[in-house]
């Protein structure tokens, strides 16, 4: 039966699924597994947010609002961006997909930067798109000025995240600006900016909005899996020109965000002190964190996210495995490189000491 | 910016948002609406369900299982079907997205019949597949004999609902069998039987993963938003080949299925008794519609499903609004067309006493 499927499918690996929490914790024997693999929330989310759950309880049996009327509303309140420019989806996952059906033709190149988040490399594949890959600069910051050489006239879309997912790395505002300006305009720009309210540089590009203005080929990509801590739901969200919002829409299932997915979004939303709460817990475990490395002799980047790169100058499957058998979970990348989850103080530092037991340091 | 589009984009019409329950009421003064449009099943939702929920809720933060492990195995249980002939997806809507991704060349045709399931044709298009459309039968059912005739060389797949929404007509297994044998084993069938529970024509394939073993080219497609009454989370699930469930998971985004949609399908699934009731509830409110039906002397199709297709002699679309402005919400079709879902006997008098109204007959 080979031949059945498309042969796009032929150059994606087979999904490889992670083990649950409980099966890790039954395999070793142990009471409490740690996990900083995934940037999740260490501070779960608003207790708003399971208020307005027990109110969805009664409506299981509905399907859900396929406008997300109340959630783009909310959105729109917050953003001062009209309701039409707005679209939520099931995670950023499902946008990065509807974005790739929206735009990636068979054959159009896609420039995607090396060692960002995997999916837009995924799904560009799936839709036919020829990948254009940019390695990173040597800073691990992305090679803005590399991926404007590679434009040419059949580049179709620019994957951009920032701060970068895994290497914590940052576009500047100034850069930005510069960037885009650059892009020609039938060119689309998906700006994932999953991460951004981690970012403490004072130059980072808080306010992206102010960007769609002069460029209506940006699609910003919010998520609230992240510092809203609802990564359980699958919520996430763009904001573009009508126009590009109306061609997404086309692609959209019309029921693609769950009903408890809406509820806790509006109320995550509505708990700002929370997100300042989660950004003050960053800050200071990245603190924690450096000092720690530092001791240890370790490079890492400086992170604007919630997550920090790190060389352990060991294999990092052979750590992965060693560290998941002593109750913390973290998510090994190429080489000798993994990254880890900035989590609560004591989760940190049983990081650390697990760390320095498989270095071989004093503890 | 038109040209950034794909093409495919042209041939779909943009997203068209139904109205909230609330909102109907609010516009029109209404203490109570009815929603009789989209065949959710009006007894709610197993108790169990909610039980489960409030155990997900200090896991919110957490990325859902990935694999759905425990979802998968309940349904492995459920079915003697292995773990890996199993993917869970976030709806059918999702299902029928990853089909055809999975199989769904530019160019290729994909045989649809006329009056089913929209989405089947959307995603058709949305990758470029040319749809081969084939109309329903005098007697409203598939035409599967001219389905055969339209097989050629560029076949590549054929959307089949049984029984079909929205006509609530059925497929017997007799037929179903001539009918696979008769297929090339290189053309995929995606058998979507989402109102399954509701049949009770004793002729109606209730054992489809029976036509596995011999045609490895079908793919099983399961809901449990309608009778399991989980609309709201959007679960729902394919039984095929291991090749074919290999290849479904390499397009699905990894996180798909929320971790809330996972503890309420399993704790759904554990409540069989629910089921019992919920069809009971349909059987008893067919024969009463179908009993007023003829009483108004309006022409309907007998259903094995939880929605009537009826006639019943006016514009639909202007039955549909003052249904509507009187509190309670249709689904109007084609012409002098309306489906309506069976509802709990106080909604399915007032779906009568309305319908009486509106077509000037004694009430």
């Amino acid at each position: 039966m080979k031949e059945i499927f498309r042969n796009e499918l032929k150059k994606l690996s087979p999904y490889k699924p992670g083990k649950p929490i409980q099966d890790v914790q039954k395999e070793y024997g142990l009471n409490k597994v740690y996990k900083l693999a995934s940037n999740e929330n260490p501070l779960g989310c608003s207790p708003k947010v399971k208020k307005a759950l027990i109110k969805c309880m009664d409506n299981i049996h509905l399907y859900p609002d396929g406008n997300a009327t109340l959630l783009k509303k909310k959105i729109s309140d917050l953003t001062e961006i009209p309701v039409n420019r707005i679209l939520p989806s099931s995670g950023l996952d499902e946008m990065i997909d509807l974005v790739a059906k929206t735009f990636i033709n068979k054959g159009d190149e896609v420039i995607i930067s090396d060692n960002t988040f995997i999916r837009y490399m995924d799904t560009t594949k799936i839709m036919g798109g020829v990948p254009v890959v940019i390695p990173l600069r040597k800073d691990f910051s992305f090679d803005l000025e590399k991926m404007l050489e590679k434009i040419n006239n059949k580049t179709k879309l620019i994957w951009i995240c920032n701060p970068n997912n895994p290497t914590g790395t940052m576009i500047s505002r100034k850069e930005l600006i510069n960037f885009v300006k650059q892009v020609p305009k039938d060119i689309v720009i998906a700006y994932d900016e999953a991460y951004k309210e981690f970012a403490t540089d004072k130059n980072f590009p808080h306010n992206s909005i102010e960007l769609l203005s002069n460029h209506p080929n940006i699609i910003i990509m919010r998520t609230l899996s992240k510092a809203y801590g609802l990564a359980s739901f699958r919520i996430g969200y763009a904001i573009a020109s009508e126009e590009i919002i109306e061609n997404l829409n086309k692609v959209r299932p019309a029921f693609n965000v769950s009903t408890f997915a809406q509820a806790a979004a509006i109320a995550a939303l509505d708990d700002q002190a929370f997100i300042q709460k989660t950004i003050q817990n960053n800050n200071k475990g990245k603190e924690y964190l450096y000092k720690e490395f530092d001791k240890m002799n370790l490079f890492y980047i400086p992170t604007q996210s919630n997550h920090i790169w790190v060389n352990i100058k060991k294999n990092s499957e052979e750590i992965f495995k060693n560290l998941q058998k002593k109750g913390i979970i973290i998510r090994p990348m190429k080489g000798t490189n993994i990254r880890v989850s900035i989590g609560l103080p004591q989760e940190n530092e049983f990081l650390v000491q697990c760390l320095k037991e498989e270095l071989n340091l004093c503890v």
